[in-house]
């Protein structure tokens, strides 16, 4: 007996903030705090630096919480926002749609790959169904907040509507008000979808501005031929997005603007990419890390980064995705990944093996003792 | 009160295994066992091969224990092994020895890195002083296996003698051996000695081949005029050390064999590094997964190398360390780092670092339900 969404009235959807009011909680990361955490940590018992990147880190979940030494982010939570792809008609994944759907009780009875991962956090798993297009057995692990049910073909016109795509955007970041609400303190990122490496590879080429050929890679497809088609849909999708927007108003050299962000969102994206870049303002709200999957996560960071650029002092690159998507997005806000093995599964998986990266940076900040008090100090003969 | 350990009859050293008892008991990797497991992981409920590199140590895991899907390494131990060097007195490190007895007092009492970062992965910390030149507060967490009270001064003559050098790798293995009769299912090398980074790099320099200037890096010191003087006792060394050997025998085109590298390691290297070139290959006769941190195993490794290349299959390299002698011994050897992430301190943060990520590619090779149970599959019409 499945169940079957209704996005005329969702089960289960409580009332989503509003856009704005996320938006207008967001503040910028605390300076003061990073520069005490950082003199803090020139001061524990190892060689000022020897601690490369776990040192930045732990700095930057500082400016964070405003905190010196930070709260060690101990309860993790992942989202997997699941949503169907209209485009999948269009010949972009050797996958089914149904495998969405099947993939999101795998989610749920804890058999895919995200539920095995979380472990190493201690992640709680929640599968948030934005577009499913399929039904699907009902399970206390998957929130229905569908918004419809799965996009139209991005290939051959707009996915969504403004108003869906403002929809998704809100319930991403009404699910991540509703975790922080839960208990956890830092949220990851995780995306399931067949055919969803083609919006997110959409949206990259929009809001970074570099070519489709670049920016999308193979997703679950091992056929250059799927690629190559792919390529093209991206192609066209863009430019007519770009027509579009050209048609409304001025080319801005300085980059699209939060409004043209959402257009992107409902013209070229996915439900999950929309709904995902509102988890993560709602992180940033909320002032709490944000650990980024792959190019998923890209792509709704860039949006994200449209509507409040203060987001980008709250999200860590938890991994590189194989997806050169993912590195574009990320090479355009200046982002390094913790991770880089070859992954290019969604779900979070490779943000989840970050997360313990990211817990070991605070931990580190909270329990080392310092130099003084170890007694140790360089030799004045030889530090010359 | 400090305890002064007594090279002659050390406290609580047992009965050390002969090297060649332990070099008997290596047996190369289970190659059927691995093939199993690439096949097991192709039927995981995800695109086969998108999980990176975590599938590839979810088959080395395999090849290691013989068994598909292999067991979690879920009780991991690391062993800090420390030393002193009299190469300190050649004016390689702005720190003096007193803190190689500081840092082991702080790892005791738990104020130290390695403290921190073990907690990612559950791992039991034990220090082992294998030559460190100072008294120490007794600790339950200190095991004295003092083999003698620092190297020389590898500057000006050998470091130790072969006898000196062969009883620490026997030491090594022993404290491995200890550490599985214990519950271990994992070993993590750890390292901590004022001075060093400058035997391991003569050591990686005289078993790659390579110039000094190539793998010798600043350690903790950020002086340039440090790091000249560093290059010139290394070259130095290892010069010395050819010249021994060349007076010994042929040259060999073919790599050192084990005696030379004993030789090596007694002319130009540390106690610390010989004992965890024993902590490898009692790893590998346990048939465990080591997991190396960065220049001390790197060094360590070439020696176990030497002695038993089956050792290769048994480990996994850590992270790779700013130190330019940690790649060099990885590239030499055709192993890649699971993290990259600048780290330089030693203690076995690096390796446990990693360590979350080897249990989670177990994890999931033992927790995710298949496609078939999934029932999920290729569509036949697109996936062409």
């Amino acid at each position: 007996m499945t169940y079957t969404p209704t996005p005329a009235a969702p089960a289960g959807e409580t009332d989503r903030p509003s856009l704005e009011s996320v938006i207008a909680s967001i503040r910028p990361v605390d300076a003061a705090a990073a520069t005490s955490a950082r003199d803090a940590q020139d001061q524990l018992a190892k060689p000022p630096g020897s601690l490369g990147r776990l040192e930045d880190i732990a700095v930057q979940l500082s400016s964070i919480s405003g905190a010196c030494p930070p709260p060690i982010p101990d309860r993790p939570a992942v989202a997997v926002f699941a949503g169907d792809h209209g485009v999948v008609a269009s010949g972009v994944t050797p996958w089914p749609s149904e495998v969405t759907t099947l993939m999101l009780s795998a989610v749920a009875s804890g058999g895919a790959a995200v539920n095995a991962l979380a472990g190493a956090s201690g992640a709680s798993v929640t599968a948030v169904a934005v577009g499913v297009a399929n039904p699907w057995e009902p399970s206390p692990r998957i929130l229905d907040r569908t918004i419809r049910l799965g996009t139209a073909d991005l290939y051959t016109g707009p996915a969504m509507s403004i108003t869906e795509a403002r929809r998704a955007i809100e319930t991403g970041a009404g699910v991540a008000a509703e975790l922080v609400d839960a208990g956890a303190n830092a949220l990851i990122t995780g995306d399931l979808g067949i055919g969803n490496t083609t919006p997110a590879a959409a949206i990259i080429a929009a809001l970074t501005g570099r070519p489709a050929t670049e920016v999308t890679g193979r997703g679950t497809s091992t056929e250059d031929s799927v690629l190559h088609r792919k390529q093209e849909v991206v192609e066209v999708a863009v430019e007519r997005l770009r027509s579009t927007l050209a048609a409304q108003g001025p080319d801005r050299a300085g980059g699209l603007d939060g409004a043209e962000a959402i257009a992107t969102v409902a013209e070229v994206g996915g439900l999950e990419h929309a709904a995902i870049a509102g988890f993560i303002l709602g992180g940033a709200a909320a002032r709490i890390p944000v650990v980024l999957d792959g190019i998923a996560a890209g792509a709704a960071l860039l949006v994200a980064h449209a509507l409040a650029p203060e987001v980008l002092g709250y999200v860590i690159a938890g991994h590189r995705s194989v997806e050169p998507g993912a590195s574009a997005a990320l090479d355009h806000l200046g982002l390094g990944p913790v991770i880089d093995l070859g992954l290019r599964l969604g779900e979070g998986t490779g943000a989840l093996l970050a997360m313990p990266v990211v817990q070991a940076a605070a931990t580190a900040m909270n329990q080392m003792a310092t130099l003084a008090e170890v007694g140790a100090a360089p030799d004045p003969d030889t530090a010359h």
